[in-house]
């Protein structure tokens, strides 16, 4: 069983940020199998069968990638991002627990990549500098209780907050709940990152006071990162940084 | 004034795991600062400077880069890892906000990286696949009651945690006192990882419970990554992978 399947991480949208170690798995591979878009990104040559998949079926995508695999194919699944952060690596392991002890054997690799939180806050300046959480806002596998406790207990320890999957058109009122949460715990001063398909095209970037956000500035798109009590902002005539100190009282 | 600053993140060690937008700053490059290993890195042609600086002079090395950019000098800062995961980037804008006001013309970029809970992760499974706190648990800039606080409400909220410098020749007691803080909120029998100097030919993981762990397994050069009560081993020929699903009750 010669087949093996990489993991991979493909940044958060330019070129420039995927890794020489993810372009040489791309190379090499048989098959890529994930989401539309981040196949998309593959270009096509003889000896490569593309298996882009909609959204929401991460468990029949993995399965199928070791099914590939165990036929001694060369597999990629792809992920946007780093495919351990709320991303492929952990559907894959789910599907590998539940399948034939044969896929026991298989050579698999995660290859990480440039997780979102990573490039926005290297675009806005250096919110993650010091102690941090990094939240899944979306309700699809967890229930919203342990998000509010998880919110509540993460702003009474002054960490600063990346939140992913922070607003989607099913459950728009997820987001507003959280701002709820946030100026209950935080107050209306607390600074807030909002950073929307960052390094491509359409990439726009917000930095707001708690009081000033509405919900409406999230989309599925977006990164949103929330300062801690001590993040702060330079202004300048290129456009504001956004910056928590290494230091901490 | 045609300086710019680039603080570049060159990923936990291996060169496949350094971006190309990196690559580039360092070809476009008359100036490289940083701490010396990190220097060591990059290669010397005619036109380029190396500036090799001591660990713990970050504010130093800082207002130095802003001092060459000011005079023209297109500076890369190196950061092992991610700039903006407790490395340079915080430093550098704690430099700035204490600098002249024509600093804040200059062109800055921070350029992101594999910051070494990724790669950790990556090559143990997808032990961050679910919600998860980073935390430096070095003491040199922050209290350690804050520590201690931090750690506690995590394990509340049934994060995953990754530690960065976990324990230094300068303080061992430090994470001594955290295992015993961890065995106090989340038992013996959860899941830590401890991966040192992954990506370079001297990477070593071992996966173990709570219970079992000693102070000792970890140094400088180890990143630490503590399971949420969800997080799970498989066990295979090739090695257990670890790993948190992507749901939680």
């Amino acid at each position: 069983m010669s087949g093996w399947i990489a993991v991979a991480g493909l940044g958060p949208g330019a070129e420039a940020l995927v890794t020489p170690e993810v372009t040489q798995a791309l190379d090499q591979a048989t098959d890529i199998i994930g989401y539309i878009p981040y196949v998309a990104r593959v270009a096509q040559r003889p000896g490569l069968t593309l298996h882009p998949s909609d959204n929401r079926v991460e468990l029949d995508r993995a399965t199928h990638a070791l099914t590939l695999a165990a036929q001694g194919r060369r597999v990629v699944i792809v992920s946007s991002g780093d495919p351990g952060v709320f991303a492929m690596a952990s559907a894959l392991f789910e599907a590998l627990e539940a399948g034939p002890t044969d896929w026991l054997a298989l050579d698999i690799q995660i290859l990480p990549g440039i997780t979102a939180m990573l490039a926005a806050a290297a675009r806005a300046g250096a919110p993650l500098g010091h102690d941090f959480c990094v939240i899944n806002l979306s309700d699809n596998l967890k229930p919203w209780a342990l998000i509010e406790r998880r919110l509540r207990l993460a702003a009474q320890a002054d960490f600063a907050m990346a939140f992913y999957n922070p607003r989607s058109k099913a459950r728009p009122e997820g987001f507003a709940r959280t701002l709820t949460i946030l100026r209950e715990e935080c107050g209306d001063d607390r600074l807030i990152l909002f950073a929307r398909a960052v390094s491509t095209p359409e990439e726009s970037l917000a930095i707001v006071r708690l009081g000033q956000v509405t919900p409406d500035m999230a989309d599925m798109r977006t990164m949103v990162i929330v300062g801690s009590s001590l993040t702060r902002v330079i202004e300048r005539p290129a456009g504001p940084i956004l910056y928590t100190p290494r230091w901490s009282q």
